[in-house]
Formats: structure tokens, C-alpha cells, sequence
């Protein structure tokens, strides 16, 4: 159901070894000196980890230029996401689709009725970009109508799995309006990392001004360590605090913690891994306009993955033609709004791109592929 | 609040190196194989843990005899505990007191009504073992009373903080009549390995018999990994399942996985361990005797700690007498019925015991401590 899967992958195409396109991982492996760390620290897996995470939070307080009252961590993002949701306790929540499915099951698990809002594989860009003041009346209108009676509001940027940006402008009007509706906005940044200027795409600046903001951040993506779990919660203290009496007191464990450290102290890193994405996106777009496809068309996006749009067969068909040749992908169709006609694929080193590209020639060349055409 | 923060012991008391007596952790670290295992696995945390936990689950059915679907794992016991809770959303539960903080915590979390059942300091041994047919009747009606109209009851054996057992016979009419009481049970048993034999103390067994019946059990403290996070959940396959939407699917970290089964694959550790932690026990049950304390009685236990309890003083003033000598123990105050009173103690090595008793030596002969006498 979701990408990332190599255990069950192992298993449906019978290898061992993928180009894993279906999460959108950072492929250039964590920073320097975070397995290393990891090596030193092993001895102390026989201590509980420390419930406050508070050297982590003080590195990230300075890093992120937050309080550190206003920081809490998580097992993952997606932890936080049930978390949060099991302490607010909403009966309404407004959910743009498609998007992360962790957000409709975190809100169905407390018993909440979720509301969709279709944005489509447009994604944000579906959004008008309101520029007069009777267009910003006209939008924040359409948005009260929306937010109205609801307790939560999803928003995600970049949005998964479109690689659309929602606009400051758009999301000022947003987060006002959902203020005046009493209705806290849960904004999940897990991917802000891979955007050049990060800082000025990050919602953190708008928790000063908004009592009903909480950001949603994951270390595990850009960093790359899905498997050792690490994400963060920003808000107001009081907000934090609640959310914490919903869960265990150790649930970040002390190897996340080290490697999230290490990780950090790293000056580089960023830049370096940005730097070589946005590369390797070149490079896949380049090539991919170079095969003159008729079979697919690759959307625009503005991080490191992107929807490839099937112009004709099924994504499911697609996802299996690429497994077999040991590529995966993400289907998309339980992405409410993408079903059948898109596969998610992370943009990842040149040469994983171009077997990508090859892998797809080869498919469209197999007549068989396009029905008998 | 709880025992095993050695973070904040550090800051308050100043150094850097403690005998940490206030978590019941195994002190013998790790089964041979699990540090080498992780260290060979680091590179895997590039890569999203299996949600399924296929290896490790299968693993556990094979040495823990029972089917594959009516296991899973957590980020630790106590995730498990509020992930259950907040599937179940039980209205009233009643917890045996003293217990393990975490049960209330998770109850209040999704707003259940806790009625407590005081034990006090005796622990199980504070009910009556039945042994004829009217004796039977007369523990079974009493219960009949406690349990009507609760949703959950928590049973945890052996009992922490108080180290005691529930008998077989106790826990099967307690089980009996929660189940025509329509009254789940919840039956911890993370120190279940710390028992000699303890395939004959596990709540196992009971699970085809009992629809009512869910076993929670931690491997973080017998196999010393707590820093790691893994615990499991046995119980009907539909049950389980209910659980898992109440959590995020990524929950159990890759490296957890890994020493899970690390130190599953070791057939001579546990039987070692329980040797060492008796021989260990003992030393500290006949050194303590030798000393002749007029300040402190050692109850009595069967596993891995043991309340001590203050004839004089207050258990807040000897944590921290021990504490500056740099012995961590666990000030009962929190735990409801022990307000003040007591200390829990784990049995570690016999050398951590034989430092623990000179220290308790010295601080009952400093006149000071027992106010002047």
C-alpha cells in the first residue's frame, strides 16, 4: 500500500536488489558521520532513551531558530500525526487530496469525519494565486465556506505525492482563515528540506503569529534514515505538552536521537544533497523529453519526486513491468483522486534515472504493453 | 518521574557514571551476537522498516508457540499500551495498584474513567489464594462485583513494582470472570522472562480459550535493549488487527527488528541470565540480612527487583543520599499506596549489590540521616 516497501518487494518479483523509486528518500545515504556515530553509540541500546530528547531538541532549537519549548520528537512523522490526532480529538477534519494516506487514518482512528477537498494531480497548482484584494476576498471566502464546522485542516508542502508548493500568499490566506473559523491547521513540512532557501519555505516563522498552527517536520527523508524513525512536532508549548500526555514517554529511541545529532553537525550536507537532486531532476526530464514518450507524461515538480502521468495502460500494469525489471515505483492508485493513471517516482542518482528511462523504452517498445496497438 | 533516566540523573547529581538500580533492566547487557548484528545492519536504516515485521513475528511464533497472526510488535510495551487503548476507547478500566504508571496515562489519554483496586506494598500476595469450591465463589463473586460495568482490567504478573506473582488459580478465575463480565483483560508480562521455567508463568496459553484476553510483553528489559524499543502484543488475530489502525504503520525501527532477532537466536542466554540475576539476588537477600538495618526492610520477590521499604526517613531523602553516591534506585512516591515509603531496587550484579549495601551501610550510620537519633 505504501512505497518503501523492499520486504514485500523481495518477495512479489523475487530479487534482492532494487532501485527503490517508491519512497522518496534521499538516495545519497545519511551524512558523513552518522553511521559512525551509530557504531560508537551501540553500548547505549542498554539505557532507555531520554524522554525529553534534549540535546536533540537544544541542536535543533538553535538550528531552527525556535524555542525549544516549542520542538517535541517523534518515532517518525507519522507517529506525531496519530499522536496529535489522538490528543486533539477533532469530529471534523478538511483533508486536501491526493495526500499521505497516514493523514485520513490518524483522523478515522479517532472516530473523526473526514471531509475531502480534490485538488487532483494539479496539486497546490489546482489553487488559484489570488493577486488583486477582491481576488485574496474572493479566495479567503471560498475558504471559510470550506473551513467552517471543521476542527483540523491538512496541508502539506511540497505536497506529497505532487511535488506542488502551496504559495505564501495562499497559505497566509489560509492559515487567517482557519483562525477565525477556529480551526487548527496541521501543516506537514517533512519535505521542505529538499526546496533551495529551505528556511523561506518553512511554516516556523508563522508560529509566533498563529495559536493555531502545528508543523509537522521528518528528519528520516532528507537525512535518510527511514529505518531508525525520526521526526519533530513544532507549536505552541501548551499544544506540545497535550500531545505528549497521548503517547508513551520513550518513544524515540537513542540510536534516532544519536543519528539525528550527527546528522545536524553536518554544514554541507544540505546544500550538497540539493545540489545534486537538482541535477539528477535535470537529468530525468531532459532524458525523459529526449524519449518522446507516448505512453507517459513526467508532471512538474519542485522536489525529488514526481508524478508520471499514464496517458494510456494502468499504473498498476506500469508498476509491475518496472518491478520485474527491478525498479519500483509507487502506484498511485490509492491516492484518492490518482487512481489507475499515475505511478509516484523519486528522483534519485542519474544512473538510477537512467535505467529508469531505459526500463521505460523497454516497455513501451513492448507492443504488448500498449494493448496490442 | 519514571526510573532508568540517567540524563537527568546526570544533571542533578553531577557525574557521568551511575549504578542505575532504578530500571529493571537486565544488567548483562545484550545476548552475545546482537551489538555485532546491528553493527552489521547499520546500513539498513536507509531503508523503511518491514511494517510487518515478518522475520521477527515468525521468529517469535515458532519459540513463543503460537500463530504468526496473533503476534505484533512496538515501539516498546508501553506504545503497545496506548495503542491498544486507543483502539479499544474503554470507558472505565480498573488497575490494580500499585502498577506501572503507563496503564492510567493511556487510559486517561482517550478519557477512560480508572477505578483503582489497591494492593498496596504485598502486591498479589495481598489477595487470597483460593483453594476449596467456596472459596472460589466467594473471590469469584467478590471480583464479579469489582469488574462489572469495567471494559478493561490491567493484570500484571509478575508485578511491578512489587516484584510478586498472580497465581495460575487467581488469574484464571479473575480471567473467567472479566470474560462473563464482558470485561477485557490486559495482561502485562514484560518480566515474564525473568522466571525460572517461564513458559509455565506466561498468559499464553490462554489466548485460544479467552476472547476477553491481551498479553503485552517487552523484550527491551530481559534482553537489555530498552534504548531500542521493542515490545509485542499477543492476541486474537482480529483484535490485533483493530490495533494496528490505531497506529502508524512504521512503528517498530529497523534496528529493533534486527536485535529482536539477534537475540532471539541465542539459546543459552536466557537460562544464563536467570542464574546470574538468583545468584545475584541472593547475595543481595543475605548481605542485606547481615547488616542488620534498623532503617529499611527488603521485601520479598521473584524476579529482577524488590520494593525496600523505609521504616524511617523518607524515600525521596535516601534516593537522593544514594544518588550523590551514585547509586540510582527508583523513589516509589508516584506509585499510588507506596507514597513515600519505598524504593525500588533492581537486582543487578553482585557487585552493584555489594555497593548498594555499603552504601546503605553508610548512610544509615551517618546519625544525620535518621534525624538526630
Amino acid at each position: 500500500m505504501h512505497g518503501g516497501n523492499i520486504y514485500q518487494a523481495k518477495e512479489r518479483y523475487g530479487r534482492t536488489r532494487f532501485i527503490d523509486l517508491s519512497a522518496n528518500i534521499n538516495p545519497f545515504g545519511p551524512p558523513d558521520g552518522v553511521l559512525e556515530r551509530l557504531a560508537g553509540k551501540l553500548g547505549s541500546i542498554v539505557h532507555y532513551p531520554d524522554p525529553e530528547s534534549v540535546s536533540l531538541r537544544a541542536r535543533m532549537s538553535e538550528l531552527y531558530d525556535l524555542p525549544f519549548e516549542n520542538i517535541i520528537l517523534g518515532n517518525g512523522a507519522g507517529e506525531l500525526l496519530f499522536t496529535i490526532l489522538q490528543a486533539l480529538k477533532p469530529r471534523r477534519v478538511l483533508i486536501p487530496l491526493p495526500a499521505f494516506s497516514e493523514y485520513r487514518r490518524a483522523a478515522e482512528a479517532v472516530g473523526a469525519a473526514v471531509t475531502p477537498f480534490f485538488l487532483g494531480a494539479k496539486g497546490w497548482a489546482r489553487l488559484p494565486l489570488p493577486e488583486s484584494a477582491r481576488e485574496t476576498e474572493r479566495f479567503a471566502g471560498e475558504w471559510r465556506g470550506l473551513l467552517s464546522g471543521q476542527d483540523i485542516l491538512f496541508l502539506c508542502s511540497p505536497h506529497n505525492p505532487t511535488g506542488t508548493l502551496l504559495k505564501r500568499k495562499q497559505f497566509e490566506i489560509l492559515l487567517e482563515v482557519a483562525h477565525t473559523c477556529g480551526c487548527r491547521v496541521i501543516f506537514d513540512e517533512s519535505f521542505v528540506d529538499f526546496l533551495p532557501d529551505e528556511k523561506r519555505w518553512s511554516a516556523r516563522e508563522y508560529l509566533a503569529g498563529y495559536s493555531n498552527l502545528t508543523i509537522v517536520y521528518s528528519l528520516t527523508k532528507f537525512y535518510s534514515l527511514p529505518g531508525l524513525r525520526l521526526g519533530a512536532a513544532f507549536g505552541r508549548a501548551s499544544d506540545l505538552k497535550r500531545f505528549l500526555q497521548a503517547r508513551d514517554p520513550w518513544s524515540v529511541n537513542v540510536l534516532a536521537q544519536e543519528a539525528g545529532l550527527a546528522a545536524l553537525e553536518n554544514k554541507t550536507y544540505a546544500e550538497d544533497v540539493r545540489e545534486k537532486l537538482t541535477q539528477s531532476r535535470n537529468f530525468l526530464y531532459s532524458g525523459f523529453e529526449r524519449q518522446r514518450f507516448r505512453s507517459w507524461r513526467l508532471r512538474p515538480t519542485w522536489v525529488n519526486f514526481a508524478l508520471l502521468e499514464l496517458l494510456t495502460g494502468k499504473a498498476d500494469r506500469l508498476t509491475e513491468s518496472l518491478g520485474k525489471r527491478g525498479i519500483l515505483v509507487r502506484d498511485c492508485s490509492n491516492f484518492p483522486g490518482l487512481e489507475g493513471e499515475f505511478v509516484r517516482i523519486a528522483v534519485k542518482t542519474e544512473s538510477d534515472m537512467a535505467q529508469l528511462l531505459s526500463a521505460l523504452r523497454e516497455i513501451e517498445d513492448e507492443e504488448s504493453f500498449l494493448g496490442g496497438r
